[in-house]
Protein backbone atom coordinates (compact mmCIF):
# COMPACT_ATOMS: atom_id res chain seq x y z
CA UNK A 1 0.00 0.00 0.00
CA UNK A 2 1.53 3.29 -1.07
CA UNK A 3 2.22 6.22 1.63
CA UNK A 4 -1.23 8.82 1.56
CA UNK A 5 -2.15 11.41 3.30
CA UNK A 6 -5.14 11.07 5.09
CA UNK A 7 -7.10 12.85 7.71
CA UNK A 8 -8.48 12.08 10.68
CA UNK A 9 -11.09 13.96 12.46
CA UNK A 10 -13.25 14.28 15.89
CA UNK A 11 -11.92 14.43 19.11
CA UNK A 12 -11.81 10.53 20.25
CA UNK A 13 -10.60 9.67 17.10
CA UNK A 14 -7.23 12.15 17.33
CA UNK A 15 -6.98 11.38 20.86
CA UNK A 16 -6.55 8.02 20.05
CA UNK A 17 -4.38 8.35 16.98
CA UNK A 18 -2.18 10.18 19.42
CA UNK A 19 -2.19 6.99 21.99
CA UNK A 20 -1.73 4.68 19.65
CA UNK A 21 1.60 6.22 17.81
CA UNK A 22 0.49 6.92 14.76
CA UNK A 23 2.47 9.02 12.49
CA UNK A 24 0.77 12.45 12.66
CA UNK A 25 2.09 14.71 9.82
CA UNK A 26 0.05 17.94 11.07
CA UNK A 27 -2.89 19.34 13.15
CA UNK A 28 -5.58 21.61 12.53
CA UNK A 29 -7.70 23.49 15.20
CA UNK A 30 -10.58 25.65 15.47
CA UNK A 31 -8.95 28.89 16.49
CA UNK A 32 -10.04 30.17 20.04
CA UNK A 33 -10.80 26.54 21.19
CA UNK A 34 -10.04 26.12 24.78
CA UNK A 35 -12.05 22.89 26.16
CA UNK A 36 -10.46 19.77 27.85
CA UNK A 37 -10.49 17.17 25.11
CA UNK A 38 -8.59 20.26 22.88
CA UNK A 39 -6.46 21.14 25.36
CA UNK A 40 -5.48 17.48 25.91
CA UNK A 41 -4.82 17.16 21.60
CA UNK A 42 -3.06 20.25 21.82
CA UNK A 43 -0.70 18.89 24.74
CA UNK A 44 -0.62 15.61 22.43
CA UNK A 45 0.73 18.13 19.24
CA UNK A 46 3.36 19.51 21.22
CA UNK A 47 5.11 16.34 22.77
CA UNK A 48 4.85 14.92 19.53
CA UNK A 49 6.54 18.11 17.62
CA UNK A 50 3.38 18.01 15.42
CA UNK A 51 2.80 21.18 13.34
CA UNK A 52 0.04 23.04 14.53
CA UNK A 53 -2.73 25.46 12.89
CA UNK A 54 -5.06 27.47 14.09
CA UNK A 55 -7.66 28.05 11.41
CA UNK A 56 -11.31 29.11 11.14
CA UNK A 57 -14.26 26.65 10.85
CA UNK A 58 -14.61 27.59 7.42
CA UNK A 59 -11.41 26.38 6.32
CA UNK A 60 -12.20 23.11 8.80
CA UNK A 61 -16.05 22.66 7.22
CA UNK A 62 -14.22 23.06 3.94
CA UNK A 63 -11.03 20.46 4.64
CA UNK A 64 -13.74 18.00 6.28
CA UNK A 65 -14.57 15.02 4.77
CA UNK A 66 -17.12 13.18 7.13
CA UNK A 67 -18.65 17.07 7.79
CA UNK A 68 -18.17 16.26 11.80
CA UNK A 69 -14.45 17.50 12.81
CA UNK A 70 -15.37 19.05 15.63
CA UNK A 71 -12.96 21.34 15.58
CA UNK A 72 -10.18 19.44 14.95
CA UNK A 73 -8.46 17.57 11.66
CA UNK A 74 -5.28 15.80 12.02
CA UNK A 75 -3.40 14.98 8.86
CA UNK A 76 -1.51 11.83 8.63
CA UNK A 77 -0.08 8.96 7.16
CA UNK A 78 -2.29 6.65 5.83
CA UNK A 79 -3.49 3.32 7.45
CA UNK A 80 -1.12 0.26 6.67
CA UNK A 81 -3.41 -2.86 5.90
CA UNK A 82 -2.02 -5.63 7.71
CA UNK A 83 -1.41 -9.70 6.64
CA UNK A 84 -3.89 -12.43 7.41
CA UNK A 85 -1.29 -14.15 8.82
CA UNK A 86 0.01 -11.55 11.60
CA UNK A 87 -3.75 -12.04 12.84
CA UNK A 88 -2.98 -15.38 13.27
CA UNK A 89 0.34 -15.04 14.82
CA UNK A 90 -0.93 -12.23 17.22
CA UNK A 91 -3.78 -14.94 18.29
CA UNK A 92 -0.94 -17.61 18.70
CA UNK A 93 1.07 -14.79 20.88
CA UNK A 94 -1.81 -14.15 23.31
CA UNK A 95 -2.10 -18.12 23.43
CA UNK A 96 -6.26 -17.40 22.27
CA UNK A 97 -8.20 -19.18 19.47
CA UNK A 98 -7.84 -17.03 16.66
CA UNK A 99 -11.32 -14.79 16.30
CA UNK A 100 -11.56 -12.79 12.85
CA UNK A 101 -14.34 -10.73 11.03
CA UNK A 102 -14.84 -10.93 7.75
CA UNK A 103 -16.96 -8.67 5.93
CA UNK A 104 -18.40 -9.58 2.72
CA UNK A 105 -18.95 -6.19 0.77
CA UNK A 106 -19.78 -3.69 3.56
CA UNK A 107 -20.22 -0.99 1.43
CA UNK A 108 -21.65 2.16 4.54
CA UNK A 109 -18.29 3.36 6.17
CA UNK A 110 -20.19 4.16 8.69
CA UNK A 111 -21.11 0.94 9.25
CA UNK A 112 -17.19 -0.57 8.71
CA UNK A 113 -16.12 1.80 11.35
CA UNK A 114 -18.88 0.81 13.86
CA UNK A 115 -17.64 -2.75 13.69
CA UNK A 116 -13.72 -2.51 13.28
CA UNK A 117 -14.62 -1.07 16.54
CA UNK A 118 -16.61 -4.05 17.43
CA UNK A 119 -14.02 -6.38 16.32
CA UNK A 120 -11.77 -4.52 18.49
CA UNK A 121 -13.57 -4.72 22.15
CA UNK A 122 -15.00 -8.33 21.33
CA UNK A 123 -10.99 -9.22 21.46
CA UNK A 124 -11.71 -9.84 17.83
CA UNK A 125 -7.87 -10.26 16.01
CA UNK A 126 -8.40 -9.00 12.91
CA UNK A 127 -11.12 -7.83 10.06
CA UNK A 128 -10.97 -9.05 6.61
CA UNK A 129 -12.54 -7.30 3.71
CA UNK A 130 -12.56 -7.98 -0.18
CA UNK A 131 -10.35 -5.59 -2.09
CA UNK A 132 -12.87 -4.65 -4.58
CA UNK A 133 -16.34 -2.61 -4.15
CA UNK A 134 -16.33 -2.73 0.22
CA UNK A 135 -15.63 0.41 1.77
CA UNK A 136 -11.90 1.11 2.14
CA UNK A 137 -10.54 3.17 4.75
CA UNK A 138 -11.27 6.44 4.79
CA UNK A 139 -11.67 9.31 7.59
CA UNK A 140 -15.30 8.81 8.07
CA UNK A 141 -14.18 4.46 9.00
CA UNK A 142 -11.55 5.76 11.11
CA UNK A 143 -14.04 8.41 13.19
CA UNK A 144 -16.68 5.77 13.52
CA UNK A 145 -14.17 3.28 14.87
CA UNK A 146 -13.35 5.51 17.57
CA UNK A 147 -9.38 4.32 17.79
CA UNK A 148 -9.90 1.02 16.75
CA UNK A 149 -8.76 1.26 13.49
CA UNK A 150 -5.64 2.31 15.37
CA UNK A 151 -5.60 -1.00 17.24
CA UNK A 152 -7.39 -3.91 15.48
CA UNK A 153 -5.56 -4.88 11.92
CA UNK A 154 -7.75 -4.34 9.14
CA UNK A 155 -6.36 -6.84 5.46
CA UNK A 156 -7.36 -6.48 2.13
CA UNK A 157 -7.97 -10.15 0.42
CA UNK A 158 -8.79 -10.15 -3.57
CA UNK A 159 -11.09 -13.73 -2.77
CA UNK A 160 -13.10 -14.14 0.45
CA UNK A 161 -13.62 -17.28 -0.25
CA UNK A 162 -10.58 -18.31 -1.24
CA UNK A 163 -9.40 -16.72 2.17
CA UNK A 164 -11.66 -18.77 4.02
CA UNK A 165 -10.73 -22.39 2.43
CA UNK A 166 -6.98 -21.14 3.19
CA UNK A 167 -8.07 -20.15 6.55
CA UNK A 168 -9.73 -23.80 6.99
CA UNK A 169 -6.78 -25.64 6.73
CA UNK A 170 -5.34 -23.24 9.30
CA UNK A 171 -8.31 -24.68 12.08
CA UNK A 172 -10.67 -21.88 12.05
CA UNK A 173 -14.37 -22.57 11.51
CA UNK A 174 -16.57 -20.05 9.54
CA UNK A 175 -19.93 -18.93 10.44
CA UNK A 176 -22.31 -16.58 8.24
CA UNK A 177 -25.47 -14.69 9.66
CA UNK A 178 -28.35 -15.47 7.47
CA UNK A 179 -32.02 -15.80 8.14
CA UNK A 180 -32.31 -19.03 7.03
CA UNK A 181 -29.82 -20.27 10.08
CA UNK A 182 -29.98 -22.34 12.93
CA UNK A 183 -30.47 -19.98 15.97
CA UNK A 184 -27.41 -18.98 17.02
CA UNK A 185 -27.41 -19.71 20.70
CA UNK A 186 -27.85 -23.46 19.76
CA UNK A 187 -24.27 -23.63 17.31
CA UNK A 188 -20.99 -23.90 18.91
CA UNK A 189 -19.16 -21.35 18.35
CA UNK A 190 -16.47 -21.98 20.60
CA UNK A 191 -12.77 -21.98 19.21
CA UNK A 192 -11.01 -20.73 16.93
CA UNK A 193 -13.49 -19.07 14.37
CA UNK A 194 -14.30 -16.36 11.54
CA UNK A 195 -17.42 -14.45 11.81
CA UNK A 196 -19.06 -13.44 8.36
CA UNK A 197 -21.12 -10.20 7.97
CA UNK A 198 -22.62 -9.81 4.54
CA UNK A 199 -23.40 -7.15 2.67
CA UNK A 200 -26.58 -4.32 3.76
CA UNK A 201 -28.41 -5.19 1.58
CA UNK A 202 -27.78 -8.41 0.09
CA UNK A 203 -26.62 -10.29 3.13
CA UNK A 204 -23.95 -12.53 2.90
CA UNK A 205 -22.77 -13.92 -1.25
CA UNK A 206 -23.64 -17.45 -2.39
CA UNK A 207 -20.23 -18.24 -3.15
CA UNK A 208 -19.10 -17.60 0.40
CA UNK A 209 -21.85 -18.69 2.16
CA UNK A 210 -21.39 -21.98 0.72
CA UNK A 211 -17.64 -21.83 2.34
CA UNK A 212 -18.99 -21.18 6.14
CA UNK A 213 -19.14 -24.08 7.98
CA UNK A 214 -22.64 -22.85 10.06
CA UNK A 215 -25.04 -20.50 8.84
CA UNK A 216 -26.56 -18.57 11.56
CA UNK A 217 -29.42 -16.76 12.72
CA UNK A 218 -30.40 -13.65 15.10
CA UNK A 219 -33.98 -14.65 16.18
CA UNK A 220 -36.48 -12.12 14.66
CA UNK A 221 -39.59 -11.00 16.76
CA UNK A 222 -40.60 -7.95 14.78
CA UNK A 223 -41.57 -6.67 11.55
CA UNK A 224 -39.06 -5.91 9.17
CA UNK A 225 -36.50 -8.10 7.45
CA UNK A 226 -33.14 -7.12 9.26
CA UNK A 227 -30.91 -5.59 11.86
CA UNK A 228 -28.82 -2.55 10.58
CA UNK A 229 -25.03 -4.38 9.50
CA UNK A 230 -23.29 -3.13 12.30
CA UNK A 231 -25.74 -3.98 15.24
CA UNK A 232 -26.09 -7.41 13.61
CA UNK A 233 -22.08 -8.04 13.57
CA UNK A 234 -22.17 -6.96 17.26
CA UNK A 235 -25.08 -8.65 18.10
CA UNK A 236 -23.34 -12.40 16.78
CA UNK A 237 -20.11 -11.21 17.61
CA UNK A 238 -21.36 -10.72 21.55
CA UNK A 239 -22.99 -14.13 21.14
CA UNK A 240 -18.90 -15.55 20.69
CA UNK A 241 -17.80 -14.11 22.98
CA UNK A 242 -20.42 -15.14 25.64
CA UNK A 243 -19.81 -18.97 24.79
CA UNK A 244 -16.10 -18.12 24.84
CA UNK A 245 -16.26 -16.79 28.30
CA UNK A 246 -18.66 -19.73 29.26
CA UNK A 247 -16.23 -22.25 28.07
CA UNK B 1 -47.47 5.19 7.12
CA UNK B 2 -45.68 7.55 4.58
CA UNK B 3 -43.17 9.35 7.50
CA UNK B 4 -41.33 12.47 6.22
CA UNK B 5 -39.97 15.76 7.84
CA UNK B 6 -41.52 18.55 6.76
CA UNK B 7 -40.39 22.36 7.68
CA UNK B 8 -43.02 25.03 8.67
CA UNK B 9 -42.16 28.17 7.74
CA UNK B 10 -43.46 31.92 8.26
CA UNK B 11 -44.87 33.05 11.68
CA UNK B 12 -48.50 32.43 10.59
CA UNK B 13 -47.97 29.20 9.67
CA UNK B 14 -45.32 28.28 12.82
CA UNK B 15 -47.85 29.86 15.23
CA UNK B 16 -50.90 27.57 13.63
CA UNK B 17 -48.94 24.44 13.83
CA UNK B 18 -48.40 24.84 17.44
CA UNK B 19 -51.98 25.63 17.89
CA UNK B 20 -53.01 22.64 15.95
CA UNK B 21 -50.94 20.74 18.34
CA UNK B 22 -48.44 19.18 15.57
CA UNK B 23 -45.20 17.17 16.67
CA UNK B 24 -42.94 20.32 16.52
CA UNK B 25 -39.21 18.69 16.74
CA UNK B 26 -36.65 21.67 16.49
CA UNK B 27 -37.39 25.88 16.07
CA UNK B 28 -35.06 27.82 14.26
CA UNK B 29 -35.69 31.57 15.04
CA UNK B 30 -33.81 34.03 13.45
CA UNK B 31 -30.84 35.73 16.64
CA UNK B 32 -31.76 38.54 17.93
CA UNK B 33 -35.85 38.82 16.95
CA UNK B 34 -38.12 40.13 19.68
CA UNK B 35 -41.32 41.45 17.57
CA UNK B 36 -45.04 40.01 18.95
CA UNK B 37 -45.48 37.26 16.46
CA UNK B 38 -41.64 35.79 17.32
CA UNK B 39 -42.23 36.06 21.15
CA UNK B 40 -45.47 34.26 20.55
CA UNK B 41 -43.61 31.50 19.37
CA UNK B 42 -41.15 31.31 21.52
CA UNK B 43 -43.87 30.80 24.41
CA UNK B 44 -45.18 28.13 22.66
CA UNK B 45 -42.19 26.47 21.73
CA UNK B 46 -41.33 26.61 25.88
CA UNK B 47 -44.67 25.25 26.57
CA UNK B 48 -44.08 22.59 24.30
CA UNK B 49 -40.35 21.52 25.28
CA UNK B 50 -39.53 22.12 21.98
CA UNK B 51 -36.01 22.59 21.47
CA UNK B 52 -35.08 26.05 20.18
CA UNK B 53 -32.21 27.25 18.66
CA UNK B 54 -31.66 31.19 17.59
CA UNK B 55 -29.37 31.07 14.00
CA UNK B 56 -28.46 33.67 11.53
CA UNK B 57 -30.80 35.05 8.60
CA UNK B 58 -28.11 32.76 6.24
CA UNK B 59 -28.94 30.05 7.55
CA UNK B 60 -32.05 30.59 8.07
CA UNK B 61 -32.31 31.53 4.09
CA UNK B 62 -29.87 28.45 3.63
CA UNK B 63 -32.82 25.82 5.13
CA UNK B 64 -35.86 27.86 3.06
CA UNK B 65 -37.70 25.87 0.55
CA UNK B 66 -40.28 28.72 0.30
CA UNK B 67 -37.60 31.70 0.76
CA UNK B 68 -40.52 33.44 2.93
CA UNK B 69 -39.69 31.80 6.26
CA UNK B 70 -40.04 35.57 8.03
CA UNK B 71 -37.38 34.70 10.71
CA UNK B 72 -38.85 30.90 11.58
CA UNK B 73 -38.72 28.12 10.58
CA UNK B 74 -40.04 25.04 12.35
CA UNK B 75 -39.13 21.56 11.75
CA UNK B 76 -42.18 18.83 12.22
CA UNK B 77 -42.15 15.16 12.33
CA UNK B 78 -45.26 13.79 10.03
CA UNK B 79 -45.30 11.21 12.88
CA UNK B 80 -47.64 10.81 15.67
CA UNK B 81 -45.80 10.16 18.86
CA UNK B 82 -47.22 7.20 20.97
CA UNK B 83 -48.37 7.07 24.92
CA UNK B 84 -46.37 4.99 27.11
CA UNK B 85 -49.59 3.55 28.42
CA UNK B 86 -50.10 1.79 25.00
CA UNK B 87 -47.04 -0.21 25.23
CA UNK B 88 -47.76 -1.52 27.85
CA UNK B 89 -51.20 -2.04 26.42
CA UNK B 90 -49.74 -3.77 23.02
CA UNK B 91 -47.74 -5.83 25.79
CA UNK B 92 -50.70 -7.10 27.63
CA UNK B 93 -52.57 -8.20 24.21
CA UNK B 94 -50.28 -9.98 23.14
CA UNK B 95 -49.77 -12.13 26.57
CA UNK B 96 -46.28 -10.80 26.74
CA UNK B 97 -43.96 -9.44 29.89
CA UNK B 98 -43.24 -5.71 28.92
CA UNK B 99 -39.77 -5.01 26.83
CA UNK B 100 -39.79 -1.04 26.89
CA UNK B 101 -35.96 0.51 25.21
CA UNK B 102 -35.31 4.03 26.80
CA UNK B 103 -33.28 6.26 25.38
CA UNK B 104 -31.04 8.85 27.48
CA UNK B 105 -30.51 11.33 24.98
CA UNK B 106 -29.17 9.54 21.70
CA UNK B 107 -28.27 12.72 20.01
CA UNK B 108 -27.55 10.57 16.37
CA UNK B 109 -30.14 9.99 14.39
CA UNK B 110 -28.47 7.26 12.53
CA UNK B 111 -28.26 5.68 15.87
CA UNK B 112 -31.80 6.62 17.11
CA UNK B 113 -33.27 4.82 13.53
CA UNK B 114 -30.94 1.95 14.48
CA UNK B 115 -31.88 1.65 17.92
CA UNK B 116 -35.90 1.52 16.43
CA UNK B 117 -35.16 -1.21 14.40
CA UNK B 118 -33.46 -2.99 16.66
CA UNK B 119 -35.96 -2.67 19.34
CA UNK B 120 -38.59 -3.87 15.99
CA UNK B 121 -36.79 -7.11 16.00
CA UNK B 122 -35.55 -7.77 19.34
CA UNK B 123 -39.66 -7.82 19.80
CA UNK B 124 -39.71 -4.52 22.11
CA UNK B 125 -43.31 -2.91 22.56
CA UNK B 126 -42.17 0.56 22.36
CA UNK B 127 -39.41 3.46 22.27
CA UNK B 128 -39.13 6.30 24.68
CA UNK B 129 -36.96 9.32 24.48
CA UNK B 130 -37.17 12.37 26.40
CA UNK B 131 -38.00 15.66 24.79
CA UNK B 132 -35.08 17.89 25.32
CA UNK B 133 -31.81 17.91 23.76
CA UNK B 134 -32.33 13.81 21.72
CA UNK B 135 -32.90 12.94 18.09
CA UNK B 136 -36.56 13.42 17.68
CA UNK B 137 -38.31 11.14 14.97
CA UNK B 138 -36.51 12.55 11.58
CA UNK B 139 -36.22 11.81 7.79
CA UNK B 140 -33.26 10.39 8.85
CA UNK B 141 -34.05 8.80 11.67
CA UNK B 142 -37.43 7.34 9.71
CA UNK B 143 -34.63 6.00 6.84
CA UNK B 144 -32.23 4.16 9.03
CA UNK B 145 -34.97 2.20 11.09
CA UNK B 146 -36.15 0.70 7.85
CA UNK B 147 -39.71 1.12 8.48
CA UNK B 148 -39.43 0.05 11.80
CA UNK B 149 -40.80 3.17 12.91
CA UNK B 150 -43.72 2.85 11.17
CA UNK B 151 -44.33 -0.65 13.58
CA UNK B 152 -42.76 0.27 16.58
CA UNK B 153 -43.99 3.43 18.76
CA UNK B 154 -42.06 5.87 19.85
CA UNK B 155 -43.22 7.94 22.96
CA UNK B 156 -41.64 11.35 24.30
CA UNK B 157 -41.24 11.91 27.91
CA UNK B 158 -40.75 15.33 29.91
CA UNK B 159 -38.31 12.94 32.37
CA UNK B 160 -36.82 9.64 31.71
CA UNK B 161 -36.36 9.38 35.54
CA UNK B 162 -40.40 9.91 36.55
CA UNK B 163 -41.24 7.40 33.97
CA UNK B 164 -38.68 4.53 35.19
CA UNK B 165 -40.28 5.35 38.75
CA UNK B 166 -43.78 5.58 37.22
CA UNK B 167 -43.12 2.37 35.15
CA UNK B 168 -41.58 0.53 38.42
CA UNK B 169 -45.18 0.60 40.03
CA UNK B 170 -46.29 -1.19 36.84
CA UNK B 171 -43.75 -4.04 37.76
CA UNK B 172 -41.27 -3.05 34.96
CA UNK B 173 -37.22 -3.80 36.47
CA UNK B 174 -34.75 -1.44 34.77
CA UNK B 175 -31.48 -2.62 33.42
CA UNK B 176 -29.25 -0.21 32.07
CA UNK B 177 -25.50 0.19 30.75
CA UNK B 178 -22.12 1.26 31.83
CA UNK B 179 -18.68 -0.07 32.34
CA UNK B 180 -19.01 -0.61 35.99
CA UNK B 181 -21.37 -2.95 36.22
CA UNK B 182 -22.27 -5.93 36.48
CA UNK B 183 -21.56 -8.66 33.40
CA UNK B 184 -24.45 -8.85 30.85
CA UNK B 185 -24.48 -12.77 31.44
CA UNK B 186 -24.53 -12.67 35.44
CA UNK B 187 -27.74 -10.75 35.30
CA UNK B 188 -31.26 -12.07 35.55
CA UNK B 189 -32.91 -10.07 32.76
CA UNK B 190 -36.60 -12.09 31.86
CA UNK B 191 -39.64 -10.78 32.69
CA UNK B 192 -41.15 -7.35 32.11
CA UNK B 193 -38.18 -4.98 31.68
CA UNK B 194 -36.88 -1.56 30.60
CA UNK B 195 -33.34 -1.34 29.00
CA UNK B 196 -31.87 2.14 29.01
CA UNK B 197 -29.24 2.85 26.77
CA UNK B 198 -26.93 6.07 27.26
CA UNK B 199 -26.38 8.89 25.49
CA UNK B 200 -22.89 8.25 22.51
CA UNK B 201 -20.23 10.43 24.94
CA UNK B 202 -21.47 10.54 28.50
CA UNK B 203 -23.41 7.36 28.72
CA UNK B 204 -26.80 6.99 30.95
CA UNK B 205 -26.91 10.50 33.48
CA UNK B 206 -26.32 10.03 36.83
CA UNK B 207 -30.48 10.22 38.12
CA UNK B 208 -31.74 7.85 35.40
CA UNK B 209 -28.78 5.41 36.45
CA UNK B 210 -29.66 5.72 40.20
CA UNK B 211 -33.49 4.95 39.26
CA UNK B 212 -32.43 1.71 37.35
CA UNK B 213 -32.64 -1.50 39.25
CA UNK B 214 -29.47 -2.97 37.79
CA UNK B 215 -26.22 -1.80 35.88
CA UNK B 216 -25.25 -4.51 32.99
CA UNK B 217 -21.84 -4.47 31.44
CA UNK B 218 -20.53 -5.49 28.05
CA UNK B 219 -17.53 -7.49 28.48
CA UNK B 220 -14.46 -5.55 26.78
CA UNK B 221 -11.74 -7.12 25.77
CA UNK B 222 -10.39 -4.60 23.05
CA UNK B 223 -8.15 -1.24 23.70
CA UNK B 224 -10.78 1.31 23.08
CA UNK B 225 -13.66 2.75 25.18
CA UNK B 226 -16.97 1.83 24.20
CA UNK B 227 -19.29 0.31 21.32
CA UNK B 228 -21.50 1.98 19.28
CA UNK B 229 -24.50 3.10 21.05
CA UNK B 230 -26.74 1.57 18.56
CA UNK B 231 -24.42 -1.37 18.52
CA UNK B 232 -24.20 -1.74 22.44
CA UNK B 233 -27.96 -1.27 22.64
CA UNK B 234 -28.53 -4.36 20.33
CA UNK B 235 -26.15 -6.93 22.10
CA UNK B 236 -27.98 -5.62 25.63
CA UNK B 237 -30.64 -6.00 23.65
CA UNK B 238 -30.56 -9.54 22.39
CA UNK B 239 -29.31 -10.79 25.67
CA UNK B 240 -32.58 -10.23 26.84
CA UNK B 241 -33.70 -11.84 24.17
CA UNK B 242 -31.53 -15.03 24.62
CA UNK B 243 -32.75 -15.00 28.62
CA UNK B 244 -36.32 -14.88 27.53
CA UNK B 245 -35.92 -17.58 25.08
CA UNK B 246 -34.03 -19.71 27.12
CA UNK B 247 -37.23 -19.09 29.81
Amino acid sequence: MGYQEFTIEGRNAVIEAFRAGKPIDKLYVLDGCQDGPIMTIKREAKKNNVLLKFVTKERLDQMSETGKHQGVIAVAAAYEYAEVDDMLGAAKEKGEAPFLFLLDNIEDPHNLGAIIRTANLAGAHGVIIPKNRAAGLTATVARTSAGALNYTPVAKVTNLAKTIEDLKKEGLWFVCADMDGTTMYDLNLKGPIGLVIGNEGEGVGRLVKESCDMVASIPMHGNIDSLNASVAAGVLAYEIVRQRLRG
